[in-house]
């Protein structure tokens, strides 16, 4: 199969998004001031030099179109001005154009007949030409491919990305006392637009997740106060999550109606995951994650609609491993990883918190095994040295990843008094994990030499050296962590050293990530099953965040009834108090309006949370039971596991396209258009081939 | 003496240099085309924080103004939008705004009664707030002092700057067979005009800082093809440096006049340096010297106004020196410190060269030794510890800085062979030279703490520690340089070590250095002295630039006497050959318009260099005999040497005024309005009282 070259807008790798998460996280808003991260924000190289070696039979002339002011040099010399065409004769030619834009990032498309801007080209922030003494020029910059995406078009330049938007109307609206309350039938997300206004005066607009919150004026988390002036410009509100919308406004003020244009990403419905079984409650259960998680997947994964609105490590690990099981949106995923990345210097963990570090650095591994995408692990792989960098140089003196006074140790959000400060093992699983996603990346790099690296690459002999310093740390660590906490007569991972005193204290979170990370040997996780996560004396966990990885070591014990039951319990839970999208934090418990607050405001919690949508996940990888056991699915294994269900059947969706999966105690049916895959059932391994039905009678 | 608070625009230290360096050293073109330096441009911080606590004995209402979008907290809670006035009620309070842009520098001004917008105010580019098991938030930012200048106008902030301009007219127009050739009489630099502008077509405008250069279209440095359509919009050109401009023009445009917009760095007289003496000669150097200098002082110290208009920290050096001798513009030095240093992370040597980068270095002590400003010390600390960093970790197995293939080692321009590669003795000197500076500043810093430093500044532990490694590193080296280089027969520093084997050759490159840096103690520098740099066997120096450190070097030995005669042959030489400022290059036995080529280009030289204007920094040093011998002259000396003259008088500007200096082989006279002089002549050491003339009569 050959690919016809196509021009496209390129750019220097990372930077569109640092450019675009800067707005993303800026949208956020706190009863209408403007609420940006408290962690630094990174600017794009404002200059940036594109660069291509090629050979014309002919003579050729290219368009040229800009994100910035540009000068364009043909074979080392200088041209006039910045020209939107420019012809260049045959032969053996090299382009070199320099574009220079502090707004937004340094963007270029040129297309001619062969001439095409794309990932062939490459890019450099600093060309670093430099002269020796005997007059000859040196350029000793770090080139690396450009960025590019699907901006093919030269009138439309990635500062100009946005999601699509439909029109959206009111279920209903009801009148109140000052005003109107409409209701758009469930959680969404956009802009709300009134037709026909008219009239001087002041429209409030107060926005709600939950009927409570719209109609609390004093407290609701959103709101307007927008003044309709003589000139009568539509007004232009920011993108907010809600449900509900009470309007009040001043007597002159008028206007025919209100609906909202609904913001979101496109869906391809025929590459999207799917589940149906005969459980209803389940099946509403995917629904809402589902639909979860198409209001957080965004031009980034975003915690949650309403709050923050913005790129979290920990939340945005989740969405990736969902979205593998739904929409398999992989430009998403690398945008986000790219996003929470930024630039260096590293000057604090990422969103500040250290187990967020040590999720984004498991995040590219996820990737690259549900994508086999090596080349963003080659693009990315320079800031996760970095980065890894940055937590060597803080680590205590036994080597451990203990929390320096400006670094927040998160875990989860916990009702029980746990101590976070100190040397948590929780902490250091994962620090082991990311020094083990570092030998990996090296090793893969190593053996995934470029046949042409372009000038400043790392050496096959650096990723050499790397992966054999990286693999050692971990197994340092690895001892070590399990000869510090390791509790043999609790059968347990010990809480945490405080001030060189250990904190027996035992918790649900180092144990079930030793579990899941396979840090420990497998009789080792059927100890810690028993006697840590089966163990009702242990404090439970209340975040669906948590109970996302809680779920997943059940799942991966072969305990899919019990997490089944679980599932229905507290995602239904939800649902039955009137959820239309999952929550931050679900406690069933709680009664009435104190689902809707947290961080002490009554309207705190988010009503819409990706994290929320962990089902998505569990369903896809432990029920219809699919996963690549090889990078992008080259090979995979489809395991179904009914959990008690009596049928199931859906898609899981892959780079090759769906895998299909139809399950009853009677027969299981797998169609797949790729891969080598293998259907387990029991001890039976039977192959699945490509593009062929296969089905098993269990009769 | 009490200062009345006044309010102003704030920002983050160093962004508004770092925004508008892009856009100054991107206003180079090269024959009509962009042409940006080769090494990476930084970005100001997008989102930046600024907070003030204060007391209030009354309600007051403040007036805010932003570049950029912001939010307001009042003592932790955010207030709705983005408002113009705010009011707030008396007691005690703390303000934080967060503002947000991408495009120019966030800045922010605020008036009030009492509160205003200075230099009292916190900046932070991350506040890194994080929440802990309490769930009590903690902000763990490192703050600093907020930058401000002379933006004391809500209505002109930072993004607004523009230097001064004002209307000159050519002396003379010449009919050419194709066009008009003006002349505006000497070198200038600013915007041409046309005046009576009517017409269809094009208008070709050709720049020369010669007469042949303007005529020469196929070769002159400077050009614009300007389109007149029938819009008759104005047309705006950029900036170029010239003298001559020849015009063509298509028939059907017509025009009344040509004038230009003179551009310039305003300029108060009454604190600037002078100097004039019975030499007319002498005086026409110091005063071509003074306008090369203005033409090259702008918003920051550029090389040269034709090329490359770029901020080079090698001539940005002399630039300072000189400016303390004229302007003593200390805002300019530290925009060009600032500019040239950029951000974190430090990815190649200042402008790409090594010795630049040393030079950086001794820049800091030697403005702090002008200025005694300790707060631009503290300042640009953090970023002398990152550069530092990134040399050390480049050092060869024996501690040398030795140039890498991405390193440019560039010395000089020099005629000889001269190999560049290995480790060059003259750049240990500059390197040991650059330690120093550390040790010093982190002894100063030590020594002169806040009293109440902002939340994460250096502690003085830290500057103590710094102060013992960085004197100990140079300890070090200063032996090991002395070992390695010093040949006792031949009285010189040798010059290289190329591939683990000495080059013997000996120049006078790091010889004179060893001299001016003190590097040696006294009879060597006379043994120096004798056997290299008046030693005529030794490769002579041709570039103004390190003519500079040549000519200080003998001054230094009292040799103003041979100095004066090199001054009035060199840069009289120039002048001879119509020099209107000095240039890059002069070598006296090239004729015609062999002076106007260099880099193989026939105009390639810059005949308005900075580094050419010199005689302003030796003739205010070293004649007039000025210079602080504690920092920001609280003591100084006054050391005459008419080095054959007559007579001389001038003027030393200082930060408390200028000292002004006569001196005749009968009497010396000094008048100054500030500081501890002492006035030396021969053994003799006679205190300068403030404000009261001292008198010496010598006969």
């Amino acid at each position: 199969m050959s690919t016809i070259a196509k021009a496209t807008w390129i750019w220097y790798p990372g930077d569109f998004e640092v450019w675009l998460g800067n707005i993303f996280n800026n949208r956020r808003t706190e009863r209408g001031a403007m609420f940006p991260p408290f962690w630094k924000q990174d600017s794009h190289w404002v200059t940036v030099e594109f660069s291509k070696a090629f050979h014309l039979d002919e003579e050729e002339t290219i368009t040229i179109a800009s994100e910035g002011l540009f000068n364009l040099m043909l074979d080392g010399k200088l041209q006039y001005g910045m020209p939107k065409t420019f012809t260049i004769p045959k032969g053996e030619h090299k382009l070199n154009l320099k574009v220079w834009n502090q707004a937004t990032p340094p963007a270029l498309f040129i297309e001619g007949q062969t001439i095409k801007s794309d990932a062939s080209w490459l890019a450099t922030y600093e060309d670093k030409i430099w002269i020796d003494e005997n007059g000859v020029a040196h350029g000793s910059g770090i080139y690396v491919p450009a960025a590019s995406w699907n901006f093919d078009s030269i009138d439309i330049p990635p500062s100009q990305y946005q999601l699509k938007r439909e029109e959206w109307k009111p279920v209903s609206v009801t009148d109140k006392e000052s005003g109107k309350l409409y209701d758009f039938g469930r959680e969404t997300f956009g802009y709300l637009k009134f037709i026909g206004l008219k009239g001087e005066g002041y429209l409030h607009i107060y926005y709600g997740e939950s009927q409570e919150e719209a109609l609390d004026k004093e407290h609701c988390e959103t709101l307007d106060h927008y003044l309709c002036a003589k000139d009568h410009v539509v007004p232009s509100f920011g993108s907010k999550a809600f449900r509900y919308v009470y309007i009040e406004k001043d007597s002159a003020v008028e206007y025919d109606n209100l609906c909202m244009d609904y913001e979101f990403t496109p869906i391809d419905l025929t590459k999207s995951g799917s589940f149906r079984c005969d459980d209803e409650e389940l099946n509403k259960i995917w629904d809402v994650a589902a639909y979860t998680m198409d209001l957080t997947t965004r031009e980034f994964f975003m915690d949650g609609i309403k709050r923050d609105r913005w790129t979290w490590s920990g939340d945005a690990i989740q969405s990736y491993l969902m979205n593998y099981y739904l929409r398999f949106d992989t430009e998403c995923v690398k945008r986000t990883i790219r996003q929470l990345r930024g630039k260096d210097p590293v000057t604090a963990h990422i969103n500040t918190i250290m187990d967020y570090t040590f999720y984004w650095f498991k995040s590219v591994l996820d990737y690259y095994q549900y994508t086999n995408d090596i080349d963003f692990v080659r693009e990315i792989y320079p800031r996760m040295l970095t980065l890894m960098d940055y937590v060597l140089g803080r680590t205590n003196a036994d080597g451990f990843a203990e929390g320096k006074s400006d670094d927040w140790i998160f875990v989860d959000w916990v009702d029980f008094p746990m101590h976070k400060r100190g040397t948590l093992c929780f902490e250091q699983i994962l620090f082991c994990k990311s020094l083990e996603v570092m030998a990996e990346c090296a090793t893969l790099l190593r053996d995934n030499p470029l046949s042409n690296p372009p000038q400043g690459s790392i050496t096959t002999e650096q990723y050499s050296s790397d992966a054999s310093k990286y693999q050692q740390l971990a197994d340092t660590l690895h001892k070590k962590v399990t000869d510090t906490f390791w509790n043999e007569g609790h059968h347990a991972f010990m809480h945490a050293i405080e001030d060189g005193h250990m904190n027996t204290m035992i918790t649900k979170f180092p144990n079930m990530f030793a579990m899941i990370f396979d840090f420990v040997p497998e009789q080792t996780k059927k100890d810690i099953l028993k006697y840590v996560m089966q163990n009702s004396d242990i404090e439970q966990i209340t975040t669906p965040y948590m109970r996302f990885y809680e779920l997943e070591a059940l799942c991966a014990m072969g305990l899919q009834a019990d997490v089944l039951k679980e599932i229905k319990d507290y995602w239904g839970g939800m649902i039955r108090e009137g959820a239309t999208s999952f929550w931050e934090k679900y406690v069933p418990t709680e009664i009435g309006v104190q689902h809707l607050a947290m961080y002490g405001r009554p309207y705190g919690k988010s009503l819409c949370h990706a994290w929320g949508a962990s089902p998505i996940y569990l369903i896809g990888k432990y029920f219809l039971g699919v996963k690549p056991t090889k990078p992008g699915y080259a090979e995979y294994e489809v395991r179904p596991d009914l959990g008690g269900l009596t049928w199931m059947k859906g898609d899981v969706p892959t780079p090759f396209g769906c895998i299909h999966i139809e399950a009853s105690n009677h027969e299981i049916k797998v169609i797949s258009n790729g891969g080598k895959g293998t259907l387990i059932i029991g001890d039976l391994h039977i192959d699945i081939p490509s593009s062929q039905e296969v089905m098993v009678s269990l009769d």
